[in-house]
């Protein structure tokens, strides 16, 4: 893709401010994102069971796709000849790519990590690969990612202070290599990711090393990853402060309803989380009282949608009778539905978050949310 | 459903004729159907990996249901408190529901058959059950089919001309039982199925037996099930022509496009196949130059549509390339794109069949559809 002079720069502006909590707009090239925003995930190039079109549909303004997916199958270079993920998929907005770090690193005895980069063998065919900053980069590049993601090592917790210190000194190591293999491109971004897992001054020290190099964003890493929501809370307080308030700001792999309440009051922009797309295939559905389990017969007669509040199709023109038969009958259709409802009620839960924030009426939206998590579902009939 | 006064009574119109074939309307409680019409299967209440609008945005006027799966899950007295198929499934549209009749039969060891109707165990949880023609019929009424088929025997082929005889001898009287069980609604109607395998004077029989109960459509059973194309067409010229005029004509289970070109041009009316939505899931796409399997790596870089003259999504928003990486990866979008396709060819070529007939001009378009098949698939880039 060539720059082109009418393409926006990249950017960020932010609009209104609630406690720790921002509301702002990410600038493209491929369009605006409001945020807070949360980014649907797309692994291989398709947000599983829905077309790019209906996720626009529920309010989704960026896609998140995945470099260790998409350069085994079909190919970075395959990807790159058919015009980049965004064409190949049909999605006219934004996309960002994460690194393929995460997933190489949860490939066990399959990976190896030096300095240069890590070494892995394919979970689909056994075949060796070699992911490095630079290749990485080059990678997303290929697949015209809006947004870039530096090659980082995600640290594993629990882990001591040293390696979570050694781990996130190799990952500022490598952000300055991710940063030079970059191409610049009008309206594109790349953002770097702040590791040190749990510990406040080694989180310090990676936004220092970060912003020396200077990112168009900067992701928080290496958190949701089994240390509790408390311990994620608390880490974040400690981090986000220290973060350059005019760039975006993006919580990788988060999370749940409450994790992402949360995390917006403690200063996070931008979001991703295979939750509602993975619990949209497994029956578990999100509504404004919770999450209700569609396998459960207590629907198997229930006329009543599944969310009274939502204007999905699932919820406006199907019941949980129907719901339920679609699960216990193993119908495509069934997932269909429920990855289509749990992404409208994971935008409409964003346009409550930015709403409330232009209103500077954060902290009674987050009370409202959480009563009403708490109520339970809707009494049997 | 209670009867109401405003709602049409079922009936068929011939409104053109073009040799042995017919266009017509067959008027239901829940709409017109323009014949020659294909039905999408839904066999447990989903037309798989499919909206029902968007079925409907296809140009399928009615949809077809499976007794046998629905007795057996939800059950067809928990579909009765739900308000009927129709409504559970959000299908607006007429529906009709085959009898049960073949699925039983296919279950081998697990059924037995006598005069009375069959016993059989579920395949779901080898549960016991019961069909005959009464509770088939009954069934029906609670599932709320717009269209009842009569409770029968299929036939297996090959089979002596004896076995054919007694076991069409056994569908004519379930044939009359089931007319007995059935409740009479205004819009609503009830098909018999011929049956006598290959052998013309017993579909003769089986045509004087029906006709002398009196239905208000007529389905040829027995067909399609390994007798090949050639003695299809030969059974149906000597069965169609004894058919009443004014009465719609299904050809059950069928079938390719070329079985149901051939069909239309000797009488029939209506047509029902799991091959557009089953071939839809296993990447087997119809086109108008013939099958294209879209796992194929002749696809793997290829942006050009499906089929260019195709109007659905999968051919308008995607490209081959697109769908064979969906297949690929075992994308669930990958199978709803070439559903949506399939079903929108087949319901394209009847659209065609039926403006071909009005113009008298169908043995010209059958030539067209032969010689366009028989071209192949377009030339690899």
């Amino acid at each position: 893709m060539a720059d082109t002079a009418d393409r926006p720069d990249f950017g960020f502006s932010l609009l209104a401010r609630d406690g720790q909590a921002r509301r702002g707009v990410v600038r493209t090239a491929w369009g605006d994102v409001d945020t807070p925003a949360f980014m649907p995930v797309g692994t291989a190039a398709s947000v599983k069971a829905m077309m790019p079109n209906d996720v626009k549909g529920t309010g989704a303004q960026i896609i998140l796709s995945n470099t260790y997916h998409l350069m085994l199958r079909p190919g970075a270079e395959r990807v790159e000849r058919l015009g980049g993920v965004r064409k190949l998929m049909g999605w006219d907005g934004p996309l960002l790519t994460d690194s393929g770090g995460f997933q190489v690193m949860s490939l066990g005895p399959l990976r190896k990590i030096d300095e240069t980069g890590v070494t892995f063998k394919s979970h689909l065919d056994g075949s060796q690969h070699i992911l490095t900053p630079e290749i990485s980069t080059d990678i997303q590049f290929k697949l015209d990612a809006t947004i870039t993601m530096a090659f980082d090592e995600c640290t594993p917790y629990p882990c001591t202070e040293q390696e979570a210190e050694e781990s996130m000194k190799l990952s500022m190591r490598w952000a300055e290599r991710s940063r030079s293999a970059f191409v610049a491109r009008t309206g594109y971004g790349q953002f770097g990711i702040v590791q040190g897992s749990v510990f406040p001054h080694l989180r310090k020290r990676s936004i220092e090393a970060l912003t020396d190099i200077g990112f168009e964003g900067y992701a928080v890493g290496g958190l949701a990853v089994g240390e509790g929501q408390e311990l994620m809370f608390t880490t974040l307080e400690d981090t986000t402060p220290h973060l350059p308030e005019v760039a975006p700001r993006y919580l990788m792999g988060v999370g749940k309803p409450a994790d992402i309440v949360g995390a917006v009051m403690r200063g996070i922009d931008m979001f991703d989380c295979v939750l509602p797309t993975r619990s949209g295939r497994t029956a578990q559905g999100f509504t404004r009282r919770g999450a209700v389990n569609l396998r459960n017969a207590r629907h198997s007669e229930d006329m009543r949608p599944l969310d009274a509040e939502c204007a999905c199709p699932a919820c406006t023109s199907f019941s949980r009778a129907y719901l339920h038969h679609l699960f216990r009958a193993d119908e495509v259709q069934g997932l269909m539905l429920l990855t289509w409802h749990n992404l409208t009620y994971y935008q409409d839960l964003m346009k409550g978050l930015r709403q409330a924030i232009s209103e500077g009426g954060l902290t009674a939206f987050a009370e409202a949310f959480h009563a009403r998590q708490a109520e339970g579902d809707i009494e049997p009939l």
